[in-house]
């Protein structure tokens, strides 16, 4: 088995915060990452594949293929965008990147 | 004369619209950069600085005061904000990083 | 004056050796980049252009715009592409770093 | 046990073609991969160890040790040559990565 | 389960040789990593966590507790340090990279 | 005129305190770059040179000729070493990275 890995970045903004708790708790919580205007980050995502190669192209596939797949699924829905108001997968659920993973 | 950089991030969100223009200007010239709820980036800041060296010390400035001088008077200000509405240096000015250049 | 710079890469092939002089010669001179096949490289290519500030937009040029020229002007005509045969601007030119420099 | 790992890179040119399609799949699978006079890249490959550490010297291998492993039994094979023409081990394969991996 | 990983650095001297070998050996199997006075590296240490998210914070560990955790369990022990001499973990060890994965 | 760079790195150890002034005084200056068995970096070099390109090969300097001439005009002196006790150009001089550039 080959493993493949494709590497894009986005960039998006978010806010950590729990709406669940106080003003203070969140605060206190997240610090700096619960400003109330939002910051952001380029963020970097891997994507690794499994498989065995094809012995006609000698690929496992495409990564331009890979690529447009990450992109068209993933990248396209949250690059440029904030997290917190304009992604629909991520409704009611804090944008740290452990979600993302989650989530996507 | 010996040149000495030091670089240093902030996480930042921003918007890149012109008040001045209209909704669909804006969208023409800035495209997604221009997104209504902004998004963000992890900016690299690279200062450079020139000097002689102190036959005392062997430095021009210790870089941990340089890192020290860049965080408080730059860093402190922008990062985890919100560059259009938490940072009054840049109050009536279109986020761009040219224009943050110019302005720190 | 604000500097902004942009960097691409590209993968392409290429033999360094000197039509005029002898195969022992180049073999002697260029060491292994003189192979008889060819072998290559990703290259990367940094762009920098220099200019004032657009007031209406806070840019110099748009990132993306200059990635678009640099894509079209250069990229295209060099990305997997063999330099020794497939780029009538390099045409009688030996395939060196320097020479693309010169001749983009 | 400890993973040990070391990254070395390589030179090469290459076409990715399959002389059993015809031109035109290739064209349509391969892309500008399967242009006739190849291109290249600089590839890069790391190679991981497992072992338990030699009490005698701290080691489970001297890297210096296993840079020269690299570099005889896999990188001089490779580098600055054309993987389609060059490499006795890769005589009928297709020279795309996975099939490197797969003969090395 | 999520993996999250941190990388720090720390600056410091070492000189790898066996007080058990003569100084012959020692200067034939560590080679220029036995020189008398000692020489020094920038160490990468990187240390991954597995866990769960916490559904309160989104968040397995906040990345910003985690480095105060590694930079005071470990980095501090050895920042700035003469691995051979100063620190008291590595007294009668050999400090290769290997032996401070174990003893840390 | 065509810059080429080249860039090398070395592993040394180092000292930086000034033997005129008093213990107390290089800790408060130099801080735990003063600890008194030293610590060491991985060092970074960039050479750059200038010049025409030479038409009988394409090139300024053959990079591998650059290569060498570093290496064993500099490089080989401070690799592996205490830049304090075994590098006699820098007897009596500060080992700061400044120094080094203007001995160098």
């Amino acid at each position: 088995m080959i493993y493949l890995s494709k590497t894009l970045t986005f960039s998006a903004s978010h806010r950590i915060y729990n709406p669940n708790l106080s003003d203070e708790d969140n605060q206190r919580i997240f610090k700096n990452c619960a400003n109330p205007h939002g910051h952001g980050h380029n963020f970097t995502l891997e994507v690794v594949v499994r498989g065995k190669i094809n012995p006609d192209t000698g690929y496992v596939i495409d990564l331009k293929d890979l690529k447009q797949i990450i992109q068209k699924e993933i990248i396209d829905l949250v690059d440029h965008k904030n997290l917190n108001i304009d992604v629909k997968e991520l409704n009611g659920i804090i944008p740290t990147s452990e979600n993302l993973l989650m989530v996507f």
